[in-house]
């Protein structure tokens, strides 16, 4: 009977998973001999949250850019206080006010001193603050019962930051703090990297779309969403393409116009069935064509990695789950590449795993996870609860996940052995 | 002299720092009793990233809704593959093929099978699949190299999911898997909180806006915008209130304008100077007033917490850091209590304090710390320099961080110590 065997349908199986890092490797060395450049463009830096700025930010000016009170106080001369004691107060004649954004012309002299509001402007003469706390007053003598040392509650020009001084680095994922350090110095419009665009679609004769109605055999699209939604968490601008059809004709058609966006997403037909045509049309298409076909991951197996012309594609297996674990192995750090920073987007718990399991070895495993917080002396800590091993199917085991852990090659894992949790729900289980 | 002492200009200095427990506990329990409710609104699934979930989401059916195959193969019947091994295959007729998203009439008898597709229905009859891959075939026959267990590759109904099952509860700060998930079952509009709607000032004579000229003494406002960024990251909508002179007319007008809005935000203007006008503004503007002001935080001391009316206010001291710390202990989790989430939007990372530091004792301090990563077996571990104990106007103090801790009534911390350090820069020097 062996003799009648169709070679051709057999080849079709997975006969070799490569492993995750040479998968990467081969991936993403093709991917930077392609040079791929996001121009910059200008945007408000009020509107700059999360995008990667494109050039070195440096300041155009010294902070504070005059001598400023750190302290509500009287500016005075630190010499003038010597000896002074809560019994003992110095006592100086109060010569007038400075306030926060008003210009002063007073001079603070021997046994005097000027009323000074927090940013004020340090009038000339005077070296230090005595803040109000350490002070009495009546309207025209100040008395101050300690001794205030020179310089005290004096922001010297510079002190926090240096004209020309690189306050954020290129390639930096920016934060509510950054807008503020940029806003600090006056400047209020930069540059960042444009979002890469992610052209998105599904293959798939049994998919129908959310809120319509589901006929026999069919089956709700979920993955393109998710994807989609991944992709825009990580700054990319989605075009969604739509639902294709499990024919070569549609995939083509439907794969070349993707092809000019900076990344393809295609979810599902990438696996080994007869009806799985993603990676023979993208041979067909263009070269070099599929790089890597069949990770050693699981979930996630089927993913195939290839370039066409210039434009990098990921197929991500149907499967939600595997979806998710291609996208997290192979998009994300891509989209990080185009976009040229090293923040990875990722939060991670250390715990310790609360079962011993078997693991398939040779693989890399994303075991999901559920946290349990105890207390530990003054802090807490993690134990990690397994909730499934397998269900690539099953997005389930991915929602009701507080996390998952990376497992390499390892065909056991062993209670009380520490782990790395990546978090899939950000912030949650912590308090403070 | 002292008969002198003006008493009511001394007692502006704060006698009193209240702890942040006791400061928290008096702003949200009287919070409680304002039982503020966001109403909700219906979105789009895919527009619903980062929205918190107005109610339980139930499954409105059974995933799959019909039995399912979850390999690509041959449906077949477990009980014909008795005995089957590599030198002795079953052999099968083969009746036709079921692919994803066809209705098939095909139903499977002893002796025969259906060539089948990952996702398609299972034909009446068959009770398992034997995978591609342990199978070969000639169009008309296929032989399985292996016994196949009863269900093996076959998804049953409800396996994911059961109808009614709740998959996502009420408080969910929602994710990419979320929208997959509700995707997954034909949702395709639900329910969330409305964003909270958070008014946002900023005082001081001295600020002008970036992108304008400086002129002398004066300084670029960047509180607002940190606050305002912050507040959006929370998912709630901004009303920029803008700059507000430092008069009690000014704010007052301003801050009643601004409490018509769920909370409200202000900058500046809360400390002990002879101008911070705010906590008196409040107390003349409505009731309960200032319930705390002056708290045992380090930076952030000259925080003041107050209730006007129905609407809670935050007064985040013009210092920047002080009010990234401010927002950080008290708006955020106020944003959080409205949105009924317990979803906090942190990320830690364990640490190893690397330097002997002394604290302020009675204080909150919340130490901002460099992250340096080791490696440690197969994972890493992480030290953390402190890179300034003080400089509260020192925005790159924050900027530089890649995180802080939060230290309550520590004398001093000493080499060695572990810290959960809360990230400020999220994925940074993390790699997978």
């Amino acid at each position: 009977m062996k003799n009648n065997i169709n070679q051709k349908e057999i080849s079709k199986g997975f006969k070799k998973y490569e492993p995750v890092s040479k998968a990467s490797f081969k991936f993403f060395s093709a991917v930077e001999k392609l040079k791929i450049t996001l121009r910059s463009e200008s945007v408000l830096v009020t509107d700059s949250l999360d995008r990667v700025l494109a050039f070195d930010f440096k300041s155009p000016l010294d902070v504070p850019p005059f001598r400023r009170a750190t302290m509500d106080g009287y500016a005075i001369l630190s010499r003038d206080t010597m000896g002074a004691s809560e019994i003992k107060p110095t006592l100086l004649k109060i010569m007038g006010r400075s306030n926060a954004g008003e210009k002063t012309s007073l001079k603070v002299k021997q046994g005097t001193a000027i009323a000074i509001a927090t940013g004020a402007k340090i009038p000339k003469g005077a070296d230090s603050v005595a803040m109000v706390e350490i002070t009495s007053t009546n309207s025209e003598m100040v008395s101050i019962f300690k001794k205030i040392e020179l310089g005290k509650n004096v922001a010297r020009v510079g002190e926090d930051v240096q004209k020309g001084q690189v306050l954020i680095k290129k390639g930096t994922l920016l934060t509510s703090q950054d807008i503020a350090i940029m806003s600090s110095v006056g400047v209020n419009r930069i540059s960042v990297y444009r979002k890469p665009r992610v052209a998105i679609f599904s293959t798939g004769n049994e998919l129908v779309e959310p809120g319509s109605r589901l006929s026999e055999s069919s089956v709700y699209e979920s993955n393109r969403y998710m994807l989609s939604s991944l992709a825009k968490e990580l700054g990319c601008e989605v075009i969604d393409m739509g639902i294709c059809p499990d024919d070569k004709k549609s995939i083509q058609r439907r794969l070349k116009s993707a092809l000019r966006h900076d990344i393809v997403i295609i979810s599902g037909g990438s696996s080994v069935g007869s009806k799985d045509y993603v990676p023979e049309v993208i041979n067909e298409l263009g070269r070099p064509g599929v790089l890597v076909h069949g990770i050693a991951m699981r979930p996630g197996s089927p993913t195939a990695l290839s370039i066409v012309d210039k434009t990098p594609i990921i197929s991500a297996p149907g499967y939600p789950v595997s979806a998710y674990f291609a996208f997290f192995t192979f998009a994300r750090p891509l989209i990080m590449k185009l976009l040229r920073t090293s923040d990875s987007h990722i939060s991670t718990v250390d715990a310790t795993i609360t079962k011993t399991l078997q693991l398939s070895p040779r693989m890399r495993t994303f075991l999901r996870v559920k946290l349990d917080k105890k207390k530990q002396g003054n802090g807490f800590r993690y134990g990690a609860k397994p909730i499934s091993a397998t269900g690539a199917s099953l997005l389930s085991t991915l929602t009701q996940s507080d996390g998952f852990t990376i497992l390499d090659n390892k065909s056991v894992i062993k209670k009380g052995e520490k782990i790395h949790v990546i978090t899939l729900r950000q912030g949650k289980n912590i308090e403070f």
